[in-house]
């Protein structure tokens, strides 16, 4: 039996839809060029695959092609591309966080030691690369290779931010506009240019994909702080423990009163390793979740927006929709 | 006359002097492409380049260039691009393993560490297949990302054999023909291929590559068993430590009459950190050492046969004389 439905919770199926031939040719494009004549390699591939969770990038990029004037036989190729970037960073994500769980499966550093970890996301990488190159033009790869970039600036600015109890919205924006929209907002860009959209369409594109990435970054946030464990599928309260400030937090720091925020600030340089347990419940009882809440929303609103001036369709319909799916995923 | 001096001890320097512009123009390629707006992003580049040394790769790049026709606007560029992806490496083999983690304290610096080098490794893939992609045609990038998958696949096989006692000459040639000599291979093939030279020619400079890059290698691990500390410049002895069986050792086990395989294998699984001494002393006092010193002569001659129908030229002397440097090096 179905679940009782509540909105955005949609199956992603049913969304992915118009695109569905094409999001499956991009799977296998995708197999095809992992294929090893190594049997470890083959090993850790097959492990990797546990990883493909919601193939949201490759579907966003599908159904803005699809919704921006017909798919090319260039769009399932960077529709692999850009999951092989975006698994290569969850990979090295895990070396970083050194985190036990993704997706229920053990990681791949836990598995195999951050050694293989690393190599397998250099594989990874590589075979993005490897892959956009087989394209005729160079946009792909170079736009493909400046997202990279950027995403590794958005994961060492985080990475220096640990333990900075001051950081401010301005600079967590900042942080998860590189770190996570930019890969979004590239999948958007990449398939409204290869549907051959004229050049305000592609910018609304960007600007879709943005506001997008954005939302989802802080609702991925959100839910590392009020999600529960079994729902969401990882670890959670990781943000907390690697001294990691986000939206609630920056918000609940700066609207406090003093005796308050003394009070957060002291958990949080705690040991406890149940503290993200107190941090939530803190939360919860204040607006800060709501404030971050509707900080999403806005950039929801704005992904909405972006999507107005094109032509009614299908794909337009489910990019619609994966933008509320995004605000109201519980996982 | 340069080829009667004592081999290999031409300095690097004077081999360069053929291309010393473009390599040159190349390096400051790669700082351009490396600015970034990001303060602790400077200051890890700045401690990347503590890791560039001889440039070996970019320079065997440009004299292939000028030996087969003559260099043009791409060559810097690919010479910057194959620097960082060696660079890259450099900084990924940093990241400790699992093993090493658990057996030392994991010290927020010591995680610092990890993160920062696998980040930075991303990074400076990243702006490797960028700045590749700046170039007009698709087969630089098409070519480098290949080359960085067979690097990361000889990577992931050489961890995969820690501790694996029955690797065979066969076995370990291909490893090091993956993770070392396909870099060297694809630096020949693009400087030779972006000079125009013909097919013949430069399937010939990849044999010469090839050759030279398994030379390397191997020159490389006996350095790490027979070398002087003081002298190579970084601590000896880690393909033992970390189980790794190399040339020589592969040649004892193979030659040696049972009492002294087992001997020697009863070294090589002690915990003992100085068992690498040991080993050193057992193979310096056996063939083993000469056997693996005249498998590399083998390549390093394979590798000059390849030079030999290329017109005489100053970019070929230094190639020539770079083949007995790469044998003769103490370092």
């Amino acid at each position: 039996m179905r679940r009782n439905r509540q909105p955005g919770t949609v199956p992603l199926a049913e969304l992915y839809a118009p695109i569905r031939e094409e999001l499956e040719a991009g799977r296998l494009i995708l197999e095809d060029e992992l294929i090893s004549d190594q049997g470890l390699i083959s090993d850790l591939i097959l492990h990797v695959e546990q990883f493909h969770g919601k193939l949201l990038r490759p579907a966003l990029l599908l159904l803005v092609g699809k919704a921006c004037g017909g798919l090319k036989p260039q769009h399932p190729v960077l529709a692999a591309v850009v999951e092989l970037v975006h698994v290569a960073t969850l990979v090295h994500d895990d070396v970083l966080d050194e985190a036990d769980i993704r997706r229920r499966a053990a990681t791949v550093n836990r598995l195999w030691g951050n050694e293989r970890a690393v190599l397998m996301g250099d594989f990874l990488y590589s075979h993005a690369f490897h892959l956009c190159s087989s394209l005729e033009s160079q946009f792909a790869s170079r736009l493909v290779g400046q997202t990279a970039i950027t995403v590794c600036e958005g994961e060492i600015m985080q990475v220096a931010n640990r333990g900075n109890h001051e950081l401010d919205e301005a600079e967590y924006m900042d942080i998860i506009s590189r770190k996570t929209a930019a890969l979004v907002e590239a999948c958007c860009q990449l398939g409204a240019r290869f549907a051959d959209a004229d050049e305000p369409t592609v910018r609304r594109m960007r600007t879709f994909g943005h506001s997008l990435g954005v939302a989802f970054q802080i609702v991925d946030d959100l839910l590392d702080v009020t999600g529960e464990e079994a729902e969401v599928g990882k670890s959670l309260g990781r943000d907390i423990c690697e001294g990691e400030l986000t939206l609630p937090l920056i918000h609940y720091l700066r609207n406090a009163m003093p005796a308050q925020r003394t009070h957060l600030l002291g958990i949080l340089r705690s040991n406890d390793s149940q503290r993200h347990r107190e941090v939530a419940k803190l939360l919860r009882d204040s607006e800060s979740v709501a404030y971050a809440q509707s900080v999403a929303q806005e950039h929801v609103n704005l992904a909405n927006e972006a999507l107005a001036t094109l032509p009614p369709s299908a794909a337009r319909e489910s990019l619609c929709a994966m933008a509320d799916f995004v605000l109201l995923r519980r996982q």
